[in-house]
């Protein structure tokens, strides 16, 4: 519920206080957390506790239902698919399951429209494996058509890797006609789901992928420091050897947790710890579905508000993912965004430089412990700072590209 | 300063809740930290805040000026050593060291003694970078003489891995003079310092070593979920491309940091702002030698207790590293270490098994956030808890092996 807003210019100092903080991270992550998730950090675990491991099976039980939160896995009897933890970021949990499906004859595809394919592609070239792109602009999904005769037109691919919200631009990648794509032509298929998976819908089992990889920080809200993998169990069982590293090697860290609940090595305990508070809070707020309604309430209100600014989002309203929005650069010369970042991170909301090579924009995020009414106050925010810098036209410099 | 202890039967219940938990972990991690150590994690950071890069730069350089403790490296301009944090445990930074340090055309000599080295073959072999072991018994240090012949017959050899203090049994092995003798035969040397580096004397330059390897979570009393290596500079500077990694490439990891003061993909933020934290606390605490001579405290009470009730230390005191302690599991058939482990824990004592191929054993740890008096009541508490099972005789099997 919403509490008492002390000073109606710093609405974020009292509003973000409810969460240990003083600003509100609208960035695609680190994130805002809830104070309890941090809270849950306040307590040693012994990593063979048992305690500890019932806390490590519950987590990997919830990831996989919320991997099958449009009922398809759980209606196949739910034992299709094992969660493996994997430490450190999203990217560790990319090259694990990336090192560990593809086989060293094996050859991936990537579809690629923005850094976090590049990212894919420059993984595949450090593990010596190989991999191709099918790249399109940062503001364009794939066409299928091109997909599929790629595919054909390539038999040694063996595997196909899609990013489902790519961050880059905030774009969201039409996941289950590319997987119905791969999955006609025989291939398997991995889902880069980092900053959708908990609230947008992704049933692994209907979409039929090999593994949906994602992590502990984006729209589940825990704390940053370890990622995962859901990986249908047929097909990870087939991997063994296939790890170019002991540290990501998927397969050894599932079948070693299979055996005895424990992670091989030492585990980022507390970060688990405030994982698993993170996914009951998740649970308490009616999971993917409730998730995903409160962060299209803030990218509603946010687009709203800064078209009502002048701003021009990159996307059509058909291809923004409610997860993170790319904004063009205002024309204006009194728009310095360095001094437009500062004055708002000094107000209470980081925001984000953009990562498009096209056109240069800056990114809102709107995922993390941020309600609709903390995205309503960060555009009334922005308003007032546009008003002290002067600017009063926040259109880009080049306008009609996108009418 | 000692507190009040509530329940005579149960002093760990009142001390240990100081630290925030109900149990002491004397365990080789992770440990007990404090609870200033926790409460540092209440706060979410944004990885390019400022304030953010700051705390990553301070433990950055903390980390470089802890690594010449004996003033060598700081005598000689302090520049020549680098610390490149690593995500994840432990095994993530050797992982990362090895791939970057030991060139595709490299042939690393592991001297092995325990599972650790162990660990570090099979990290080569994944890599598919040539390495030999080097292997004495789990309760032997390596005769000097052995290693320079070692190198002396196998010109391939490029670098050298040792391990300090061998947790799997908690000997000390003699760094120094292994530094002098790889240096001499125009090696370089790689130490995986887990769990001594913060405790024990190690002076990076001194030992004319490559690369000093540690993480967060041991004698630095951090939580889980970091790695670090100390590098240096002039040896890292000709890494690039090594890495067949792209998360675990040091060189990158190290490049990207010193451009921008940021990690190169989300970093563990409260794990970092808890090592932070806890590095603070190293300082007040005095340092090395002031965490060395409580750690030394409580390795002298437990070793002094434990045999007082009969137990037999796998170690002579000349190789016992003040870290971890083996001993010999009690021949007394009333002697069930199920049931002591159990029984400790609910007394709020963690302890660990053996991990020694040679006998069966098991451990306690003399470090994390554990006082000389949180020694005296653990050592107490066992003694209850032998009497309660009946154990009389708490010596090994066989006598005299180490007469």
């Amino acid at each position: 519920m919403p509490e008492a807003i002390a000073d109606p210019v710093r609405p974020a100092a009292s509003r973000a206080a409810s969460t240990g903080n003083q600003q509100f991270l609208l960035t695609p992550g680190p994130l805002t957390t809830s104070l309890g998730v941090k809270q849950a950090m306040l307590k040693d675990w012994g990593s063979r506790d048992p305690a500890f491991i019932a806390l490590n099976a519950d987590i990997r039980h919830r990831l996989v239902t919320i991997a099958a939160a449009s009922g398809g896995a759980a209606a196949s009897g739910g034992n299709d698919f094992v969660c493996v933890p994997v430490q450190g970021s999203g990217t560790f949990a990319i090259e694990a399951t990336l090192g560990t499906l593809v086989p060293p004859d094996g050859k991936l595809l990537v579809l690629v429209n923005g850094a976090y394919g590049e990212r894919m592609m420059k993984i595949m070239q450090r593990l010596g494996r190989r991999a191709t792109a099918l790249t399109v602009a940062e503001d364009k999904t794939h066409d299928l058509g091109e997909v599929q005769s790629t595919l054909q037109g390539d038999p040694a691919i063996t595997h196909v890797a899609a990013v489902h919200c790519e961050t880059t631009s905030g774009i969201l990648n039409p996941i289950e006609p590319i997987a119905d794509q791969v999955h006609a032509e025989g291939r398997a298929l991995i889902v880069d789901a980092m900053s959708s998976f908990g609230a947008l819908p992704l049933d692994a089992a209907a979409l039929s992928c090999a593994a949906v990889v994602a992590s502990s920080n984006k729209c589940l809200e825990g704390a940053p420091g370890m990622g995962y993998a859901i990986v249908r169990q047929d097909v990870l069982a087939g991997c063994e050897g296939n790890s170019p590293s002991l540290a990501l090697d998927l397969f050894d860290q599932w079948r070693a947790m299979e055996g005895n609940g424990q992670w091989r090595f030492t585990p980022p305990t507390h970060v688990m710890a405030a994982f698993h508070q993170a996914l009951i809070e998740h649970e308490a707020e009616g999971g993917v579905p409730g998730r995903y309604r409160r962060y299209r309430q803030n990218c509603d209100i946010l687009i709203e508000g800064m078209q009502k600014l002048g701003f021009r989002p990159l996307l059509p309203a058909a291809s923004q993912a409610p997860v993170i929005v790319t904004f063009h650069m205002p024309a204006d010369p009194r728009f310095d965004f360095k001094s437009f970042y500062d004055r708002l991170a000094a107000l209470g909301y980081v925001i984000y430089p953009g990562k498009l090579t096209v056109a240069p924009s800056f990114r809102i995020g709107c995922i993390g412990q941020v309600m609709p009414e903390d995205m309503q106050n960060a555009v009334a925010t922005i308003a007032s700072v546009l008003e002290d810098m002067g600017v009063q036209d926040c259109g880009p410099a080049s306008t009609g590209e996108r009418a």
